[in-house]
């Protein structure tokens, strides 16, 4: 296989983080529909579905694009020089547009008004120590792959830790500053007030930071 | 392992779809009458289940007919040269009467009617879209894991994408033509109405040609 | 690794066996006990269960003694010559007492009547279809992939293939014959009446039968 | 990759600790809140993060650390001559304070008070034998991958053991002393009444002992 052309990377990225979105927002609103009002098997439901189309969307487009999906992940690599840099702003701005345009498929998929705004209240310390500890996770599972050379684990290893993240935080796990921001765009099951999404992305670029830290504190002096 | 020939390819073709519609069917009646009411939780159940048995299959039927399934997916693999197109008759044809023996398959397991005809409502634009979407996500999979060299990892992400699809689409995620036609013959919890049938394979004919056109897109010149 | 000697591989076997059947009815009595009588729920926790405890069992014991933990299996393995025909009497005295010890096992850890007599009726020809069926698709697993050469993969395609087993049939799909046998011991959620052990066996020893024709159909020349 | 440091290594076995209890004891208080007093749905949910995360603590920290998280585990691996003794009580004092570290974590996530006791009874012979069940399960996965070189599979094998076990025993499958140790300082879903740890210490212990005599039983000459 020949190195795929930014351009190609960026069709990859930009589809692989709209589906994304797509799973989240379609199946919180499938599986809310359905639950008759029971919120634990409505999240089971969002988890499985999320995790299990993370697995397949990594396989898709992880050799074109990395398949990060997630501005948090194209930072952590670019910070420790797994992603050049001057790929970076490209990256950020198609997963935004992208996030967003998954939402309005995901609600143009269930009849639903295309452009909303989310009602729902996410805010306080306890989500955002939770943003913290999942995005750090996050990062720590894609650095320690990448020093030990176990990538190609991967691909099941961060769909799980996703799928577990809506379980083990108060937040059910965003850890993505551009799925929080699209997610601000769906009054459904998925959604976040607008005005509490400053707050989601401050708590996730401290989880970023602190997993640099920690990288940088279990890296060893050969594998630098 | 010598080739098989054609005719162990149409068995295996065709007791594994055979088998997929059994368990797509099957698991659906079962969970309908436990859940008593509960729709996400007997949709949780017809997913897992599908997504399972269907990394059973892949295993199973992958080295004799390459686990197609799905008229859909022959046709993309014929498209991109994957598939020689001499076969592809005998495949749809063996894929369309493996799916209705496989829905009398699960009557007969659950002591009801053998012939059926569904009652349930699945149309409009929202679950056309979704089943374009879903399709197009199938045959991107495929497409992308043989361009890039990685089709051992289809017996999962297949199955996961598979069992994602329940949830986030607004239709459960046919994807399948072959599948579509013969749940029309189940007036159960995985039935549509045969007057819906049509909606849903055109759809599924243009998330196929959509599939096929990002394939182009993404193909780099040396792996053409 | 040596080869493991028939002792040590009649010990794997028997513990092996008999975690299994203490997963089916432990599980089992567990989700009952707290689904609040919703049987979908119950059911997902016993073959989600049941299906995770199997991968782990397949490795633990895979190296040692095959793995087979079912009659079924020995048999099939020894009419196509992978399995040593000197060895079935023992493996399949083996695996009736271990299978009866696991169900007494999961009494003892649920402080319940060590020795019980199930009363849930399992009868009519859709169950014995049913595991005709699912004895049939066990079978081909096993055999395809040591046919093809692939049967690492059999560690999460047999244990995927018995959760989809639980949902798909009529019967929850047993499947072997020495569980089939032990669950007639419990009066509990996986438990079934002393006289429909036969007519199980039976419709599995039709499926088995038909697994080895299967077998020959699709074996090429080659592969004898 | 170079060997990591003992301090890099205590790191990585203190955070994947804290993280495991994080997980356990954060998913059951979202699970309780959410289900609706379905007790197997909450332990479903419990039971999928559970497993799920461990697959993503494995795979972070198996390569500095080992990824024990589990002083049973630790003592085990000692005793067969896996892992250095003279690191053994570095490592089970950092498993106990990090395992307490990670309920205060999650109590942070769910604005909780930090520190709690919990009442939640969990005795009896049925829940001891449990323990010592799950703990003789979980020693024998390991020795048998390491003794039959398959250390590579234990990434999944484990966690779906753990998750098993949260359905098949009577106790939820605790397994471990220091994740004992820690949850009774959580009153919530998976909380244990400090007066109970003892018990399930031994049984656990009783298990460890039994996993050495059946790895010894079941050891090759050749293997030792």
């Amino acid at each position: 296989m020949t190195r795929p052309s930014l351009f190609q990377a960026l069709i990859a990225e930009g589809i692989g983080t709209a589906l994304l979105l797509a799973v989240i927002v379609g199946s919180g609103i499938m599986a809310w529909q359905l639950a008759g009002g029971n919120g634990a098997v409505a999240l089971l439901a969002n988890a499985i579905a999320t995790g299990g189309a993370l697995v397949a969307l990594i396989h898709m487009f992880g050799p074109l694009s990395g398949a990060h999906f997630n501005p948090a992940v194209t930072l952590a690599l670019a910070a420790t020089g797994y992603f050049p840099r001057s790929r970076v702003a490209a990256y950020l701005a198609v997963q935004a547009v992208a996030a967003v345009s998954g939402v309005l498929l995901a609600h143009g998929m269930f009849n639903q008004t295309l452009v909303q705004v989310s009602a729902t209240v996410r805010t306080g310390p306890g989500q955002w120590l939770s943003e913290a500890v999942a995005t750090l996770v996050l990062v720590t599972i894609i650095l320690r792959a990448l020093r030990s050379g176990t990538a190609a684990a991967l691909s099941y290893a961060v769909p799980l830790a996703v799928m577990a993240g809506y379980w083990y935080t108060a937040s059910t796990g965003f850890t993505n500053p551009a799925v929080t921001l699209a997610r601000s765009l769906t009054d459904s099951f998925a959604g976040i007030r607008p005005l509490d999404v400053p707050g989601f992305i401050l708590a996730q670029a401290a989880g970023l930071i602190a997993g640099l830290a920690l990288d940088r504190a279990l890296r060893s002096t050969k594998e630098m």
